[in-house]
């Protein structure tokens, strides 16, 4: 069931600590398969060098049911479940305590479009969520932190393919893409312009963000209707 | 005897360079069998790579003599026998001078809990001890180290099971764990909260604690009694 | 055709995450041959692990045309012929988004002549170029930086030789030399000066520019007609 | 002729890269026989993974000429002649541009002893030399640097066997030691507490020094008379 998708997560959940994403075990990739109305994701607590694609968990992605696989799912689980519902475009989702996209989302700060490195794959600054309240934390917290992504991306008015990564207030990123290995993809770019943001900003306290038309221009070339970046 | 317990020290031991909290022979790994009143440690000044079991060293918690092995053991053996008299519950514990946390000991700040990275393991802040007197340091100064760690948890009322970590002020961490091994892990886990930690106050200078709601959420998720995560 | 050259060009492209300049497929090396009006210079979005000598795309310098290799070439390849066309004495280019030196280059400053380590290779302070305008980047826009690039050294007065580096601002670092392997070199050396400047800027705010006899001292012992340092 | 310090020096200067000290050829060291007045030392812009016994050059202590090994001596020769004329105690001497020491000389500010790993291998500080003036630095260059320093120890009253290391201004560090060993030993520990010492400095700008008897209780405990730390 499902096995060249659980292969694929399986391949991105190891793809992690290879990007120096992860500490332990702290990282879940998860991929859909929306025909089927399934999610695959890597189970909760296990070490990335004893993972097999055995151990990764199918869950229906209306009931939150385990369909298939004998660990517990990620504790994250319902995260990933909300977004997939409400992004319908995307196929895969990271999500890491990556350091320096950790760090912003602790500061409970956006990580601005400060360069081309950014604009090349996110079209616009990384938004960071509010803090979320004590009904939230308290009840069923695991969905709710989906809610507070989807809230912001509603708020704010953003698209979820332009803008594929958010930082959870007091708590880290998640990011995704059109499968798990685009959404590994981009959170290895978010972690590095995560780390080149810090010391930008350390350098010039006040920096503006970058022009809108190099913002657009270098988005574009990537992955606007006219791209001609890459084969 | 204690061939068991003298292996996962040396394990524990061993694994300090592996996550690169140590730099030459500057750490050090203990264990304690609460039956027989025993302690196991690292031998003082010993390179890791030439590390062997028989190299261990088993000292009396007692008398802090040595009941066996040919090799002096650690400087710091009377810090660790003062924390397994005082702290019960603990049956590892770590001293290293990993860079970050080794940071914040010398800036002589505790590190607060700014987020789940800190709340998945430790329940509250980190906190650094008070300077110590000439006298504590002209008289036993590795005992009296150990005092003014158990000082720091009775004076602010913290259980050294829920925040299994201190910086000694001007000099580094100390964790401890059930074991060695998890005792290693609270050390892996203090680094990182301690790197980031830096750089969330870089961006906010001003940065408020997490909410004590969302502590409890992730702290309790792992390790209350409903704890739900892992398999 | 030109294989020379393009195993230097492709050894120089393998060299970039070797010296962990790049991550994924964010870097590109090329090399001129002078005579014939050729440049040799990585394909567009190929990673470094598959690349070989016959994806090296040949590409005339004064059309910008491809004159060999089935890939398509980078897609800075204008802004390469742009540097070899206004600077005549420089062999090869490499492009990055290292990660110190983009920091920089997103503030929007000169790295400034602070040591030694910069003055053995940079004779003088690294520009960076000005914002472009919309009509710039709207325009012809990878031609459009290598004019900004040369612009900012006519301004400034910098000779390409002295100084073989420039920060593209709101971007990143292109370096330069007499081939392939230098350019990487100088690379290397910009992505070094640009980590320390940033935290001997922290340590001292006000710091001023290295005395200009010492920056003469140790960029004419290397250098100079008068060399003395190494076989 | 002096193998066994040839292999000595050869050795301790391979240990540079492994210790992440050097970039490319930026380092070197050099060990001294003081019965026959002999220095030897890494020749000139060799790279480390060529470099052989062979290449190590050998050096009349008080004439500078080269006795033995057909490479030119490294350019900073006459800087490690100075020091062994004026340290008598010391056996070898490394030079590098490792990045954080190299920051706090850039910078142009002492390394204060800001916890017990400072302690553990420097009694106080690590002075930064004043800045050469012109006659110096367009005079016998390498010479007066090492004058600079030897001025600075004497200025300042330190002891060259207890403060086994300095910044040049604008520069960077040399550090020394009883042999090349351990003034490798000793250029690593200084790398630790200058990275360590930028961001202890960010957490608490106005830190103090650590208290004297804290300095004097870890420096002694390992280096005095009295030294109870290893086998």
């Amino acid at each position: 069931m499902l096995e060249a998708l659980k292969k694929q997560v399986l391949d991105a959940n190891l793809a992690l600590p290879r990007h120096h994403l992860v500490t332990f075990t702290w990282g879940n990739v998860s991929a859909v398969d929306r025909q089927q109305g399934l999610m695959v994701i890597k189970p909760s607590g296990v070490e990335y060098a004893a993972m097999t694609v055995d151990d990764m968990a199918v869950v229906d992605l209306a009931s939150g049911e385990v369909v298939e696989g004998g660990k517990k799912p990620s504790s994250d689980t319902d995260t990933h479940r909300v977004l997939y519902l409400a992004f319908a475009d995307i196929g895969g989702i990271v999500h890491t305590h990556s350091r320096h996209a950790t760090i912003w989302a602790q500061a409970g700060k956006d990580i601005p479009a400060w360069g081309t490195t950014h604009a090349d794959y996110f079209y616009g600054g990384i938004p960071c969520t509010r803090r979320m309240t004590d009904e939230e934390i308290n009840g069923r917290y695991e969905w709710e932190t989906g809610n507070v992504i989807v809230e912001t991306f509603q708020t704010r008015q953003l698209s979820p393919a332009d803008v594929p990564a958010v930082l959870v207030n007091s708590h880290g990123p998640f990011a995704w893409g059109k499968d798990a290995d685009h959404a590994v993809h981009n959170a290895v770019v978010l972690e590095e312009i995560a780390y080149m943001g810090i010391f930008s900003r350390q350098l010039t306290p006040e920096l503006r963000d970058m022009q809108q038309t190099l913002l657009d221009k270098h988005y574009l070339r990537k992955h606007g209707k006219n791209a001609y970046y890459g084969q």
